[in-house]
Formats: structure tokens, C-alpha cells, sequence
């Protein structure tokens, strides 16, 4: 019955990234990961991604996208766009515990070796940067301004996340994501 | 002797084009579309693109790669960042002449009705933006100011591609870039 684990999702990630590692994501199966998952079949496999490579990438663009938009809406009436990109940048960034550092780090190395798996990436990317610009939207920031703010919160997250990834964590997510949105804002204003 | 025409790969993207837009883009093979090239075989087709997707797109990211970089390369040195990518958008859009409107409005409707195309797109859109990053880094602009600027020139240059594609022509790809791009730049200087 280990198929109703609560945690199969994250087994199947974590054995996904594993097996990529060690021999290569064209290299591994389906089933073995399923099987490096504690046992598990195919079938329940492909009850929870439709494909090997979604393993890797359906559950983040999903949940991220739900906290980003979420906590702009929720941000106080009076907040600049780029306050409530500040927010909803806090609320994704406090669900990165520092265990996750390392995975992250793996992460990026399996997507980095494998041209599908870059382009899946830039195309969570993308559906981040759209979750974020619709929330703005929605908030009544018009466009292009909702466009470009969205632009440079999803921008200065990823150039923070890669600088997380190769720290020694003593510095968390959430600090690294402020420090380098105010970098972005300062460049942008300089920009004219 | 048909291969050796110059114009072999326009040929094969007019007639992919022409396939998608009739029967899918799913339903048409590479053979067909050689077929329909003037009656190319599969090898031909292969000697220009790797596959049936990059017929779409290989051809256009090299060259816009290129055009944006070169005319970033050489506009003047006291040029802002911003009047840099200005520079760099000319350099791209004049090359697009009125007869490719119409194109660019089934093109779009191609990759809108297939997954695989529109994440190719997205794909696409990433690259420019990094060869416009590049080329902005190459003339001393610091990072992320080199980012912040090559996002929003890439984003007004789809937003004004998009009105082009929709419009009856009065105005050039050129004329609609520059004041989408100075829309964007006036945001921009508004987000603080």
C-alpha cells in the first residue's frame, strides 16, 4: 500500500533527482524510479506526472505559482508593485528550508546537462513571471508596468536562488531574494 | 537538382506553415513537407533543420540573435542601455517587410493550438533576451541593469510584434517597437 503514502510525491521527486544523477536523465526509466521510490509501480508513477521530465518540475510551477499569487493579493491596498512582488517573493521564499540547498544545487546540475530539461525550465520560468504579472493585474497595476514588475521579481529570484544554491546557507533564501530585488529595483531606476 | 535552390529553407518554412495551418501541426510529417517544398525529400529537409518543430524556429533565433547583437555592438558608445536595445530592435524589425505579417499571424495561431510549440517559443524568447543581455554586458553595462534592460526590450518587442501582427499594416514592426518600447521605459521609470 505504499502507493498511499502522503509523501509519494516527494519520493518520486527526490528518486527522480537521485537516479538523474547518478546515471544520467536520458539513462533512467519510469519504472525505476518508481522502484528507487520504495517499491513503487509505473501506474502510480503516472498518477502523479504525466511524464519523466514533469517529475522534475509539475509540482514547483504549480505551488509556486499559488504562493506568489496568493500573497500579492493579499498584500496590503497601498503597496507599490514592487512591494507586492516583495511579498509574494517572501511567501515562496520561507517554504525553501536550508535541507533544500542541496537538492537545489543537484537540481541544477541535472537540468544544466540535458537540453529538454533546460527548456522546461525557461518554461517554468515563464509561467512563474505570468502567474506573477496576472496577480499584479489584478491588483489593478496596469500594463506594461504589471509586465515589467513581474519581470524583475522573477529575475532577481532565480539570480538568488543560483546564489543560495552555491552558498554555505548562512544566509537564508528569503534575506538573499530581498537584498538582490533591491539590486534590480536600484539598477532599474538607473536605467532612467 | 531542386535542393541546391537558395531558397530551399524559406521554401520548407512556407510549407510547414501552409501543413500546420491546414491539417495540424500533429498530423504532418517531414516528408510531407518536403513534398510540399517543391518536391524536396525528408534528407534535404534534414540538412536544414533537426527536426519538425525547428522548422519554426531555428532560422528566425540565429538570425534575430545576430542582428540584436551586432546592432548592439554598434551603436554609439555614449548610448544608454535602453537607447542601446533601441538600436538593436531597429536593426531586427526592419528586416521584417509587410508581406510577413500575415505569416506572423498564422504563425502565431500554429504554436497557440500546440504544447510543444508554444514551450519552443517561450524557448526562443529566452534566448534573445540573453543574446540582448550579452551584447548589453559586452558594452560595459553592469549587471543586472544588462538583465533589467533585455527583459524589457524583448517585452516590448513581442508586445509590439503581437499589435503588428493584428494590425492592417499602416504601421511598420519598427514605428510599433519604438513606442511600445518608450511605453515600456515610461513604466518602468515609474515603478521608482
Amino acid at each position: 500500500m505504499a502507493r498511499w503514502e502522503p509523501n509519494t510525491r516527494e519520493r518520486l521527486v527526490r528518486a527522480a533527482l537521485d537516479l538523474f544523477t547518478e546515471q544520467g536523465y536520458d539513462a533512467t526509466t519510469v519504472s525505476e524510479i518508481a522502484e528507487r521510490a520504495g517499491g513503487l509501480t509505473k501506474m502510480t508513477f503516472f498518477r502523479h506526472f504525466p511524464d519523466k521530465r514533469e517529475v522534475l518540475f509539475a509540482a514547483g510551477q504549480e505551488i509556486h505559482s499559488r504562493l506568489l499569487a496568493d500573497a500579492i493579493a493579499a498584500a496590503p491596498a497601498p503597496a507599490t508593485p514592487l512591494e507586492a512582488v516583495a511579498a509574494g517573493l517572501d511567501a515562496l521564499t520561507v517554504t525553501f528550508s536550508d535541507d533544500r540547498r542541496e537538492l537545489a544545487g543537484r537540481l541544477r546540475t541535472v537540468i544544466a546537462a540535458n537540453g529538454e530539461l533546460r527548456e522546461r525550465a525557461v518554461f517554468k520560468r515563464a509561467g512563474l513571471t505570468e502567474a506573477l504579472r496576472e496577480a499584479l493585474e489584478k491588483r489593478g497595476v496596469p500594463d506594461p508596468a504589471a509586465s515589467v514588475a513581474a519581470e524583475i521579481g522573477i529575475g532577481a529570484y532565480y539570480r538568488a536562488f543560483e546564489r543560495w544554491a552555491d552558498s554555505d546557507g548562512r544566509q537564508t533564501l528569503t534575506e538573499l531574494t530581498r537584498q538582490t530585488l533591491e539590486q534590480f529595483r536600484a539598477a532599474t531606476a538607473a536605467l532612467g
